[in-house]
């Protein structure tokens, strides 16, 4: 019997929790899983990076990576070095006497494995020879590619950006900001507008079994996908059937848009969507009903199943999820 | 058979020839290799770390996990990211909109190997663990070690530093500064004038059945472990035998130093230091008379080899040295 072909769409925590529910599903299942990535990321490490060097941001990458990353010791102590950030050093006294003075201390703050991904790729010269290797450092169990090999901006309309005038719509820029936008986003676009593909994703999601959107942050790590052409059409030619994973609460970005919204705005920027089941907690989904009319007006039938961790922070647990994710990818078509 | 352990001292290129000459000599010999690398490097992407950040300065210890490096592809090119130097990039024009200005390039320059080490240490809290773990995601086949855990500063007095002053001795600090003196070193300290040794290296050297001195340069990479009091008097204490590879040529430290002087150095600044063996390039060697007397006074046999490469540059060839270090190495006490 082949694995089961598992391609997940996200960007930062959203989509490390999914990844390491997937793994979760292993050995039960017989999974082979893509992780794809958005690359609009401007804010920490991967935006001074981008900013100072160009490239891919690293971050969101890294962090897939890292939730691939092997069970042996040495690759999880190999995945914890991709995740150290540089502490933000003072020089050590040392004895040694031609040393300059602290200049500065260009490096605080940069996780290691960001610096790595950046190398990788002007070493070998393209980000998914980069990935791929990176992957091999970490005995990652699934592969990780960007949505695109170029770097995108992200911009949203957004009402009430200033709460003095909550009916005036302003263009936020940048991942970073539109993600912490106290307004209501109203539209999202990237730029370049039509960022092309990556190959290597558009072929793992056209022989893919199953393709997962969320959990994360829904305009800046889950939409952005659908909003690459090639990545787009892929999604809706594919045979492989489509599972939404609805987040545990609004953040920031999508305060005021329910659950249901959430759904809404999928099939508003990929109308020709069409997705076989919605997992979402059974705790946090507050309305069923409305959840699951959103649900079935993608085609899709809702899963209730308790996926959050147990502390009442707004996390998905990876053994929960996962546990809830193996009779859905299990199911026989 | 338990294998024959060997423990090689120096610093940048020559302990890296070294190293890759042992590594010809198996399967040939059963080794178990250690190398142990001075901390004085003040200079280039290891002089920026360490002086904005304090810690070991970190390339000659990369250099030497690299030539003990796996020879698998993926380790290979693990070895080749630790060697790549980050470029001196003009950010990308990338259409994202809202990314600040190029404000410096704070990488170019740096291995990323030598950051990776700084993370490691950071992370782990020791350069032991930091290199041991290093160089189990390079599949090194052999250990690398500090001399010391503290940096070192190199300090030399020199005799006509200033060519107008041909008599004047003058205090040259840092081991980069020393390295490239045009004048004649009289002396040579460390600061601190005894640093700690690192245990794991003196261990090492307890247990090793060869010592090996050289190639390298003389000032300082060769001789500062001489002057770290613990791991001398782990050398002079050891039931080791003792080789010293001479070098090819002098270096601009060593004008003015013959390779009879380059053995003398080692008794002025060891006087205890008894060696068995010293190899010297057939051709190099200059007055073969004159150096087997130096080496008689170490109370060491000199052995004539070919080991220099073929097209004329004063480098060791590891082949040929790794076949001229068999019979010495493979021979019964």
């Amino acid at each position: 019997m082949t694995a089961t072909k598992v391609v997940a769409f996200g960007g930062g925590h959203g989509l490390s929790a999914s990844l390491r529910a997937l793994r979760h599903c292993v050995p039960g299942l017989d999974l082979d899983i893509t992780a794809v990535v958005t690359v609009g990321d401007d804010g920490g490490s991967s935006g001074r990076l981008r900013a100072e060097r160009g490239g891919l941001p690293p971050g969101d990458l890294r962090q897939a990576l890292v939730a691939l990353a092997g069970d042996h010791p040495a690759t999880r102590r190999s995945a914890a070095l991709f995740q150290h950030r540089f502490a933000a050093a003072a020089p050590a006294p040392t004895p040694a006497a031609p040393l300059t003075s602290a200049a500065g201390d260009p490096l605080a703050g940069h996780a290691v494995g960001n610096l790595l991904l950046h190398g990788l790729t002007e070493l070998l010269g393209d980000p998914v020879a980069a990935l791929d290797h990176a992957g091999a450092m970490l005995g990652a169990v699934g592969r990780v590619l960007p949505m695109s090999r170029q770097p995108v901006g992200i911009e949203a309309r957004v009402r009430g950006v200033d709460p003095a005038r909550p009916d005036e719509v302003r263009t936020v820029r940048g991942q970073h900001q539109v993600a912490v936008t106290s307004g209501t986003v109203e539209s999202l676009r990237l730029t370049p507008a039509a960022p092309a593909a990556c190959a290597e994703a558009v072929s793992a999601v056209r022989a893919a079994d199953w393709l997962i959107f969320g959990p994360g942050s829904w305009y800046t790590s889950v939409l952005p996908h659908l909003l690459v052409p090639g990545l787009a059409d892929a999604i809706v030619s594919s045979s492989a059937r489509r599972l939404v994973t609805l987040n545990l609460v609004a953040e920031k970005e999508t305060s005021g848009l329910s659950l249901p919204d959430h759904l809404d705005t999928l099939r508003r920027y990929l109308p020709e969507l069409k997705v076989d089941m919605v997992l979402a907690d059974s705790t946090a989904v507050g309305d069923p009903v409305a959840v699951e009319r959103a649900a079935e007006s993608l085609g899709a039938r809702l899963v209730l199943a308790p996926v959050a961790v147990t502390d009442g922070t707004p996390r998905h647990d990876p053994a929960a999820l996962g546990a809830a994710l193996v009779p859905v990818l299990g199911a026989d078509r």
